[in-house]
Formats: structure tokens, C-alpha cells, sequence
């Protein structure tokens, strides 16, 4: 039987995967990991081009080493198959790889997996693999960026479509399941990877009218009712009305990287209100863009965008009205809320190769949800640059 | 400003409520658990009938509190807000509510998560609430059955619809698409609840040709390429050729509750070896479902369904070809993954309330994946109810 180039482990081309696993060993030294077992579909796929069931171990030599539980069909150099993670340790020991300190999954992986890990290499404390690969993955490499823009480009032209998807009378949802279809059709994976167990959401947010003010028990930048209480988030059946804008965030992964963009739509006349919340969003975006290089502080970042607001005499509808995100950014790749987060008590420092999304949104009780989402490569001076293309105008539903 | 219903920290009925502790707290008492701190969405809204972020505390005695981070507008008889879950110690310790043994969600929630909980309440070793709430919400009460049922009446109208949807020429995942956006139209939620953190899929799968025997990463009982390698799982893509069924496995979540049901469709001719797999399978769901009573061995039915695809010579297809899914039923509810599973291995026993799927299918190298699934309720006595009422003949796409 022929081989499929899919049944590979590894789909990644050697100096790719060099370059990756020197941001991630980089990462392992300055935390004092010497070496790491992963078991995280996002990081296999980070570390391979694919997922598959089983562990990733890696060490600060850049030593990687692949045990698939499933699929059984895959082959190539380093990898082999293993029933249960008990067999690991002495596969190690066979090549002579030894450590003294190993990290495991501790923030993606349920606590049971990591007591049964822990056991099976004989490692008492674990240390913290997550925060190493949140880190490691924070900053893109070319292929990663190429592939944040070829979903951008394909999301760009679902968003340019929507006017010709909506028809009077419809509600938030119906345009959403309209806007799912052609996203789908052009490729969409659908799939929302997010990193944290209490985080859901299906296929993105489409917001209009009051709903828009309903908070959510997710930590999105924005709310909405949902259609059932077992998922509280986004579109609820409101009709959509003249004058009202209607927001649009929908799911961008159409390779296993997503960009994030938003935009806004209306039916008939703009209202002066909407259109100044709309402006003064744009603003935001473009001055957080200027801004954002190596070496810019996310929480100035974050503080730029609220001071905007502030200035502007928009703080109480800021990032929410009932209730107000608590960041006005984030990194987006593999998952859609990445390291790192444009937030007012972030530690962290801007680096060339960051992708994050800004989105600068608004909420006023009686219009809804206003503003626009772009996503941005931080390069190591000058802007940040837009990877998010659709027009920022307020496009005309009519 | 009124408060909506929805606004309610508990939107089940008392004696709703009272049935569901009794539940859980019969599985603590049998686990030796005083109390569990909960956080996991799934059991989050088992609880109380809705999502919200934050904590479920109850204890033996059936006390439960909520503890609730997000969304800040709930509202309700024993709820306080918190900011973090170092506040829930002190306000346990004010009701008086204290414990020797606590349990937290080992399976199902990130290790940092239950090492964060367990410092802030100060239990060293916590016990697994997860067990107990698995064991818990295997029995389902009456008005959860109702909701699979209501769930079941919407995915079976959608189904009915398929032979309209396809259209000469058409890929798997072309079908898919107009399916999904029917089952969205009609209420479906797309989310696709699953325990275990390495599952992913998206609502759905959809299955023709050859591309049924790729084996996935994923523990599901079929697999397929899909579209990319970062969710290797489902259609790939192949175009829907005549004489090839298509397995239909789409996402029966309207409520919160999904049954699971597959069904076939063919273009043209039924080859008499799809012909005699499907007729196969339906005979295995019939006899499965005949036996699926209170105190019926879930490995004694899985041997019983691979017992009769042996008899038939069918061995070498059942539940895969290059790769054997090692079960054929489980558990179906808030998430598709719930106990009871019919597998080999199995100690469980069958208990009346229990709601499984059914789904003895084959693959058959050059033909593709055959067979359908069914969602039963096992009763006391007698052969368990069918919930999925679509036909089960291959249903023809011309």
C-alpha cells in the first residue's frame, strides 16, 4: 500500500521544525526545563504540522522524540508506537536520554493524565510545560505568519459576501448559519481551538441589538445570550433592525491557524452615535498598530486603547457596558487566545514574530455592539503590520 | 431593569433539582466523598440547567451552593459572587459547611486548576469528583430523557431532508455542509460536548469511500482524513460516487442534549455486500437494544454485537478495518462520550435511566464505511426504547 504524506509524524520541514524547537528549548532554559513530555493536541500540532494521539518528548539539546498511541499508521525517524504511557520511560532509557528536571502539561491537560505521567517517567514534581509552549508559540515563525494570512485572506472574502447573505427580516442567527455556510464552503475547518477547559464557543459571534449587553460567563471580549442556557454566548434570535449594527466574529481557521476579525454591518442610516463609536474604534486599532513593536509593553498598550475611550468620553461602553472585558488584545496562531494579552496588568513585552488580535469594541444600551477587530505581525520597529484586510468601513446590509 | 429568567443561578425545577443530588450524593456516599468543589461546564450545567463560570460546592447532606465569577448579573438562593476561588474557604466556613474528604473534577479539569483549588481550600489530597459525576449522570431522570427525545425529533426531521440536500457530483464534505446548515436552521447548536481532552471534532461526521478506513487520532468509532491534519478526523473531501454509501454522524445537540444517530445514504444501486453489512447492523442494534435491560453487562452486549458480526464473517470490518474502534455503544447525554460504555473490557452494569448509542458499524475496503447508530433508554425490564426514529434503510440520493 502507498504511503500517504499524511501518515508521516512529522509534516514539518526540517529547518522549520529547527526553528521551532528553538523558540521552545529557548523557552525550557530560561525556565531550567530540561526536558519535556507533551500530550496536547496544540502543541503536537505546533511540533509536527499534525495531531495525533500520544506524547512529545523534547529536550533542552533539541532532542525530539515521538510515542503515537493512535493513529497506528504513522511512521518516520524518532517516532515510536506505545499502547499506554508507561512504556515511555524505557524507551528514554534505551537511547540514553535522561533529565533531571521534566515539565508537563500542567495548564492544558487534566490533573489525572498528569499524576498518570508523572508516575509513569517516575517524576515526583513536575514542572510547567504549558507556560514554556505559550511562550515558545507567542512568536511566529515566517511559515506560521503565511499561514495566519492565507486564513485571513479566505475569511476577507466570506466577510465581503455577507451584505449578499442577508435578507430582510432575518435574525442575528440565521445570518450567522448563512455566514457558517460560506465560511465552510470556502474551506473553514470550523473548529475554535482556545486554550482553557471552561472557554466554548461555536464557529464565532454575530451580535446585534441588546443582546450585544448580555454578559456571558466566557472571558470573550464580547457577550450575547446564546440560544440555550448550555451555551450562553453570541446570537439569540434577535431580528435584526434598521439602524442597529449587527457584529460580526466569526471562526477564521481554515489550516489549523486563525486569524481574528471582526467587522460591522447595518441596514439603512448609520446613526451618528454608532458612527463616531465605530470611528473612534478604527482610531484605536491604527494607534495600537503604530505602537505595537518589540519592545512595547502590552499593558501600555492595553491603557493607549482604554485612555482613547477615556478621552473620547467612552469608558462606560468600553469593551462592554454591563460588563467590561478585561483586555483589548490578544495573541492569536494555533488557538484563538494566545500569549500575548493586551491587558492592563500584563507583564508581558511586545516581540517581533507576536500575532495578536486588537479589537477595541464598544457597547451602548439602545444601538449594540460597535467596533472592529484586526489581526497584526509585530515586526521589531515601526507598525505592526495588518493581516486582516476587509474594509473597516460599516458595510451597508441593504 | 426586569430580570430574565435566564438570569437565574438555577433555572431547573426543585424537584428536578432534588432528583439530580440524589444522584450525586448517592455516588459520594458510595465513594466515601463529604463534599466536591465543581467547576467543569458539563457538570456545571447538569446542576443547575444553564453554564456559568465558577464553582459548585455541594456535600452529602445534598447542601449545594454556587460560587459564581461570571456572568455578574445571576442571581439566586445560595449564590454568593466571587472574584477568585480563595474566597469560597471563609464563605463555606461562615454556613458552618465543613468536610473530612473534598473531591474536585481530576478528569476533567487542568491540573493547575485542581492544584489552585485544592491550596485554596485547603485539602492536600482531593478525591475524584469526576467518577462520581460520571457515575452520576449515567442514570438520566425523566425530563433529561425528554430533552434527548426533543433533541432526537429534530436530528431525525434534518436526516429526512438528506436525500433532498445531495446534489449530483457532490464531495462528503460539500453534503456535510448543507447538513450542518439545516441541523443549524432547525436549532442545533453545533457544539459538540465531549470529556476528555484530547477529543476534538467538528459537528459531525460524514463518511464515503475509501476515505472511512483512515484511521484518527481521535477515540471515536469511525475515522476518516479530514480536511487538514490539524483535525484529522471526517470527510476529506472525496467526491460521493454511486453504489458507496455515506455514513451520516452529525450533531444532535438542540438543548444541551444530544442523542447520536447515523444513517446511510447511497447514489444509485445498493451493492449486495453494503446490502448484507447494513442489514448486519441493524440486526446487532436490534439484539443489543432486545438485552440492554437494568442489570444487563455492558461487556456481555459488546460481546453479543461482536459475537454476531463474527458469526457473519464480518470480524475484519467490525467497528473499522485498519483500525478497530474497541467498543460499540456508549453513554450519550451532555456530552457524547458519557457511561456507560459497550466495550470489552467493561465491569459496568446496566442501570434503568441509563441512555446509550448503539452503532455496530463496518468498513469494507473498496465499498466504505456501512451501518447505522440508534439512541435507546434502558428500562427496568424488556428491550431498552429507541429514541432515533429515522428509518433505518439506506435511503437512496438520487
Amino acid at each position: 500500500m502507498e504511503i500517504k504524506s499524511e501518515e508521516k509524524v512529522q509534516l514539518l520541514p526540517a529547518d522549520e521544525l529547527g526553528l521551532r524547537l528553538g523558540h521552545v528549548t529557548a523557552a525550557m532554559r530560561q525556565g531550567g526545563i530540561d526536558a519535556m513530555l507533551l500530550c496536547d493536541n496544540a502543541n503536537i500540532f505546533y511540533l509536527t504540522g499534525r495531531v495525533f494521539c500520544g506524547y512529545i518528548y523534547i529536550d533542552s539539546d533539541a532532542n525530539i522524540r515521538y510515542f503515537v498511541r493512535r493513529p497506528s499508521v504513522l511512521h518516520g525517524d524518532g517516532m515510536r508506537t506505545v499502547r499506554k504511557p508507561e512504556e515511555i520511560k524505557a524507551l528514554l532509557s534505551d537511547e540514553h536520554l535522561s533529565f533531571d528536571t521534566l515539565a508537563l502539561e500542567l495548564d492544558d491537560v487534566p490533573c489525572s493524565v498528569v499524576l498518570r505521567l508523572a508516575a509513569a517517567i517516575g517524576v515526583a514534581s513536575p514542572m510547567n510545560a504549558s507556560a514554556v509552549m505559550r511562550r515558545a508559540r507567542s512568536v511566529k515563525t515566517d511559515r506560521e505568519i503565511s499561514k495566519i494570512e492565507a486564513s485571513a485572506v479566505k475569511l476577507t472574502e466570506v466577510y465581503r459576501r455577507i451584505p449578499h447573505l442577508y435578507q430582510e427580516g432575518m435574525s442575528d442567527i440565521e445570518l450567522q448559519i448563512e455566514i457558517e455556510r460560506n465560511l465552510r464552503l470556502e474551506g473553514c475547518l470550523g473548529q475554535f481551538r482556545v486554550t482553557g477547559h471552561d472557554l466554548e464557543i461555536f464557529m464565532g459571534n454575530v451580535l446585534t441589538g441588546e443582546n450585544a449587553d448580555t454578559p456571558s460567563p466566557y472571558d470573550f471580549a464580547m457577550g450575547g445570550a446564546g440560544m440555550n442556557p448550555s451555551l450562553p454566548v453570541g446570537a439569540d434570535g434577535t431580528i435584526i433592525k434598521p439602524g442597529r449594527p449587527v457584529m460580526v466574529d466569526m471562526n477564521g481557521n481554515f489550516n489549523g491557524y486563525m486569524p481574528d476579525m471582526t467587522r460591522c454591518y447595518i441596514v439603512d442610516e448609520i446613526p451618528p452615535e454608532v458612527a463616531s463609536a465605530h470611528s473612534l474604534s478604527c482610531d484605536i486599532c491604527a494607534a495600537v498598530a503604530q505602537n505595537a513593536c518589540e519592545g512595547a509593553s502590552a499593558s501600555a498598550l492595553y491603557e493607549l486603547a482604554a485612555g482613547m475611550a477615556a478621552s473620547a468620553g467612552m469608558a462606560d461602553y468600553f469593551m462592554g457596558h454591563r460588563y467590561h472585558a478585561g483586555f483589548v488584545g490578544h495573541g492569536v496562531g494555533i488557538a484563538v487566545n494566545e500569549q500575548p494579552v493586551l491587558a492592563p496588568r500584563s507583564k508581558a513585552v511586545l516581540q517581533a514574530g507576536n500575532v495578536i488580535a486588537v479589537e477595541p469594541k464598544f457597547v451602548i444600551p439602545g444601538f449594540g455592539a460597535i467596533g472592529i477587530e484586526n489581526t497584526y505581525v509585530v515586526g521589531s520597529t515601526g507598525a505592526a503590520r495588518r493581516l486582516t484586510d476587509a474594509p473597516e468601513v460599516i458595510a451597508s446590509l441593504d
